[in-house]
């Protein structure tokens, strides 16, 4: 089944203003839910849609709470979220990057008591759509095991780095573990192992069963010891630029919010910058596009954002695969 | 056998000025140079000195360049290192970054044309001794397989993140591949099997055998296409903001020069910040220390730097473990 972008955008744009939020916020988050979809991230688009709506009807996500200045320095500022919704926020918060860094060269806001952010890539292509470089992280709560531990007191702490390119701009969008939630259960329904180990199951033995992974929640770092080593220092960085909450306090809570992210633009406006930046990124696509598959008969190499776009323009044009069960429920939000 | 390690500073600085370093660049060097040995770094201390004296004396190293200012906006800086010696030159730009930060709040430097930086952890203790955050990366020449490809053309990129936690300091050093050639040597000597995969063997499986790796040279990326990725993306970030060669142009020359290199660094000094840091630092460490190991028998939990610490420590007092060859080596270079 599949739905046309402006019919979805409409239907979420409903929903949305009927629980609470203003037209402004209303517009933007229908159109972040949209493209995330459209764009082939369907888990941090429609399909998290739902679990908004149960967040804002349990009072979890503050549908008319605004960014509140807290400090601000040269290139630097801190903005307090108040717990509203996830997605408007972060994209405030990317803007204001963009704008310091349209101001001064780079600007690095740490926000802190929000929301979920849906899916993390809208953030680097927001920065993108402006010309900028953008960087970006969010803590979670704890989902991963620390490496070497078994305590899953890690978060997946997602990070986005976006490198605006006019021919072939960069969305690399990675969370901490070697699998998401959402691929693990991808897998599950297609009955198929992972190929490569995805946690622990409940004896404590790395497993490549998606089943056994999503039942112990054990998730394990992407690259072992390096994706733990990382997830922490993110988290950390997240909760003191912010002045923010960390993953132990947000896991301190009985639902995931009061999140804490940085949001760092750069306008690459020194002498002769752009030209590099699209020579630079040209010669090293280039090469990787036309290098040899590992596999006899495996994927052409891929580089990040790449089939971002290739899903764009076809679920554009032919419409946007959907959950039939998730649209319905979507749907029935609006009269409900 | 153990050097104390004032004997061992003394040695580097007198072969460093016999080389043509100036005395601050030769007193810098060397103190560097036996800080990441004493800290159980040799790989990339005492055992790479040999090395960079055949740099010098090729001519691929000049003793004499100094860093050159390109650019200046603000909270940022671009300059040329002209070729100069890599640990004077990133210490150079870090302190750039830290004086920046001490000015506007944060300092971001890119460096361009600069050579190796020996050990990536000096800069991030460097922005700790300053209070500052530190994060820095460098890009390499290619020395890793782009994940899915057969191609050897993306660079294992160091990356370094630092918190400067007074009572526990944290730095993050870590390449993108799964594994570092010194790391692989060790198994090799030892006649061991690595824990995990390590790269491609000849028929391009994957392979546990660090000899069959260190044969190949085909390193396989830190959590697959994660490590693969954020190479991708930190060698493009370092290019375009220092103005300066990417992984594949750093390729084209007969041996690794010309590298690109990205030096942050953050003053916290924010209302409350500071105190914050100590908070979040300390409440998410003493959850981590307190972790049940996931194996009966396993190693405690530990956390980026801590054992720099603890054998910084330990060699400041018993002196600094040396092979007894290398050390020779080095003396040797004195009288010769």
């Amino acid at each position: 089944m599949r739905i046309a972008p402006q019919e979805m955008r409409d239907a979420f744009f409903r929903v949305l203003r009927k629980y609470g939020y203003d037209e402004e916020e209303a517009l933007l988050s229908a159109r972040l839910f949209t493209e995330a979809t459209q764009d082939g991230v369907a888990s941090h688009g429609l399909n998290k849609f739902p679990q908004l709506i149960e967040y804002i009807q349990n009072e979890w996500v503050r549908p008319q709470a605004k960014p509140l200045l807290i400090y601000e320095e040269g290139s630097m500022e801190q903005w307090d979220g108040q717990q509203g919704p996830g997605d408007c926020q972060a994209h405030f918060a990317m803007n204001r990057a963009i704008l310091k860094a349209k101001e001064t060269g780079l600007g690095l806001i740490g926000l802190r008591n929000t929301n979920h952010w849906m899916r993390p890539g809208n953030y680097g292509w927001q920065a993108i759509e402006a010309d900028c470089i953008g960087i970006c992280w969010s803590n979670t709560a704890p989902n991963m095991v620390a490496w070497g531990t078994r305590n899953r007191i890690f978060g997946n702490n997602p990070l986005v780095i976006a490198i605006p390119d006019p021919e072939q701009p960069l969305v690399l969008d990675m969370a901490m573990s070697q699998f998401s939630y959402g691929k693990m259960s991808i897998y599950e329904k297609e009955g198929r192992s992972m190929p490569y180990p995805t946690g622990y199951d409940q004896d404590w033995q790395a497993t490549t069963d998606p089943s056994e992974t999503l039942q112990s929640g054990r998730v394990m770092p992407a690259g072992y010891w390096k994706g733990s080593g990382l997830s922490l220092m993110l988290d950390l960085l997240a909760a003191i630029l912010s002045n923010g909450k960390n993953t132990r306090e947000v896991g301190e809570g009985d639902w995931e919010t009061n999140l804490s992210q940085v949001f760092l633009a750069i306008d690459p406006r020194a002498p002769e910058q752009k030209a590099h930046l699209a020579r630079v990124v040209q010669n090293t696509l280039s090469e990787l596009l036309e290098s040899a598959p590992i596999q006899a008969g495996g994927g052409a190499p891929r580089y990040p954002g790449q089939s971002t776009l290739q899903a764009r323009e076809k679920n554009g044009k032919e419409g946007i695969p959907v959950d039939p069960d998730i649209w319905r429920k979507v749907k029935s939000f609006i009269n409900t």
